[in-house]
C-alpha cells in the first residue's frame, strides 16, 4: 500500500497522511530535548543509542529521495512539511503553525526550549533570525505564491529567555518585483527583536 | 555514580562525557532526517514511535532542569553542547565545527541536509541567517568573551541547493563597545548569501 498519492493531495489524504507522521515528529522532538538535558549512564545511553539506529533502518527501508520538497493539495495549498520553520515532519522546527488574519498579518503563538539556546538560558540570536526571516517571508506573500528573501536586517532590543515566544510579520509596501515586510518577537515583557526584509518575487512568477 | 563533574571540567572530563554523549546526537540527527523522509506504514510509523517515547523516558530519568547551558574546562574553554549552532549534543545543529586561523578569521565546512529546507530542495533561508549569526558572533570575540548580535543583515545572492556548505567571518573594526563583523556562506559555486553585524559587548564584560 502506497500511503503517498502521486497526484494532488485530497483532504482526506492530507489529514490522513498527517495523523500517521506528526505524531512520530513530535515524539522526535521531545528525544532531541532529551539528548541535550540526559544525565543518563554510558550504558543507558549506548542501549538508546542502539534503539535509535534500528529505527532509522526500519523508518529509511521506505524513503523518498532527497529532502520533502513541496506538495500540493486539490484545494491549492501547500504543504511543506520539512520546511525548518513550519514543518510538522521536521523535527528541528518548533514548528511554528502560522496563523493571516483579514488584514494581512501573519503571526504565531510558539514554545522554544532547550534546543533553541544560544547565550546559557536564552534564545540563540540566529534562531530569531531564521524565524523572523519565515514570518515575514509568509507575509509578503499574501497570494500563497513564493516569493524569495533579498535581504533582512534583524534588530535585538533584548535577549529573548527560552519559553514562550510570539511573532508577527506584515506586509509594508511592494514597489514592482520588490515586496517591504517588517515584524517582531515578544515574550511577555514586550518586543525583544525587530526586523524588516525586502522579498523578491522569482522570474517565473512576473506576468 | 555521577557523569558531571560539578567543578571545572578537565581535558578528560570532557573526552569522556563527549564519547557518552556526542555518538547519540549523531543517532538522533539521522532520526530527525528519517522522520521527514519515510514513508514507512502506519503501523510501522506508530511502532517505531513507541520506542522513541521509551526511549525519551530512559533519558529523562535522570537530566539537567532547563536547558544545557555552559560548562567551563580547567583549559578556560567553554563548552556549548546545547547550542543551536555548534552544539555535539543537539541534533538540531548541523553541528557546525568552527576553527580559527592565525588572523582572526572563523569559518567552517558543514553539510545541510533535509531538516534545513525552505524552499523545495534548497536550504532556509533563515537557517543560513542563523549560521552567518553564529559565525559572526565568534568572529567578534577573539578573546573568547561573548558579545551579543545588536543587528545583522543578511542579503541573498542567489538560492543555496541543500548539500556541502562553507561559511567564514571576520571582525573587520572595533568602535568602544561595538564590534564589526562580516562573513558569507558558499557552496561549489561561489557566495550565496552574505552577511554584516554589529557585536554588543556585554556590560559585565566592559571595563
Amino acid at each position: 500500500m502506497l500511503d503517498f498519492p502521486t497526484e494532488d493531495w485530497s483532504a482526506e489524504d492530507l489529514a490522513r497522511l498527517r495523523g500517521i507522521y506528526e505524531p512520530l515528529a513530535e515524539s522526535v522532538r521531545a528525544l532531541v530535548d532529551a539528548t541535550i538535558r540526559t544525565e543518563a549512564d554510558a550504558e543507558t545511553v549506548a542501549a538508546v543509542k542502539a534503539e535509535i539506529d534500528q529505527a532509522v533502518s526500519r523508518l529509511r527501508e521506505r524513503q523518498i529521495d532527497g529532502a520533502f520538497g513541496a506538495r500540493h493539495t486539490t484545494a491549492g495549498e501547500t504543504v511543506a512539511w520539512g520546511n525548518a520553520v513550519v514543518g510538522v515532519r521536521n523535527a528541528l522546527a518548533p514548528p511554528v503553525a502560522t496563523r493571516r488574519d483579514e488584514s494581512g498579518r501573519v503571526s504565531a503563538d510558539f514554545h522554544l526550549g532547550a534546543a533553541y539556546e544560544g547565550p546559557p538560558g536564552h534564545v540563540h540570536g540566529g534562531v530569531s533570525a531564521l524565524i523572523l526571516d519565515h514570518l515575514l517571508g509568509e507575509a509578503a506573500s499574501p497570494d500563497r505564491k513564493p516569493r524569495f528573501t533579498g535581504s533582512i536586517t534583524v534588530r535585538y532590543l533584548r535577549a529573548t529567555p527560552l519559553g514562550a515566544q510570539h511573532v508577527e510579520a506584515v506586509r509594508t509596501r511592494s514597489d514592482g518585483v520588490k515586496t517591504y515586510c517588517t515584524g517582531t518577537i515578544s515574550d511577555a515583557g514586550g518586543v525583544t527583536v525587530e526586523a524588516e526584509g525586502v522579498f523578491i518575487t522569482p522570474r517565473w512568477l512576473r506576468d
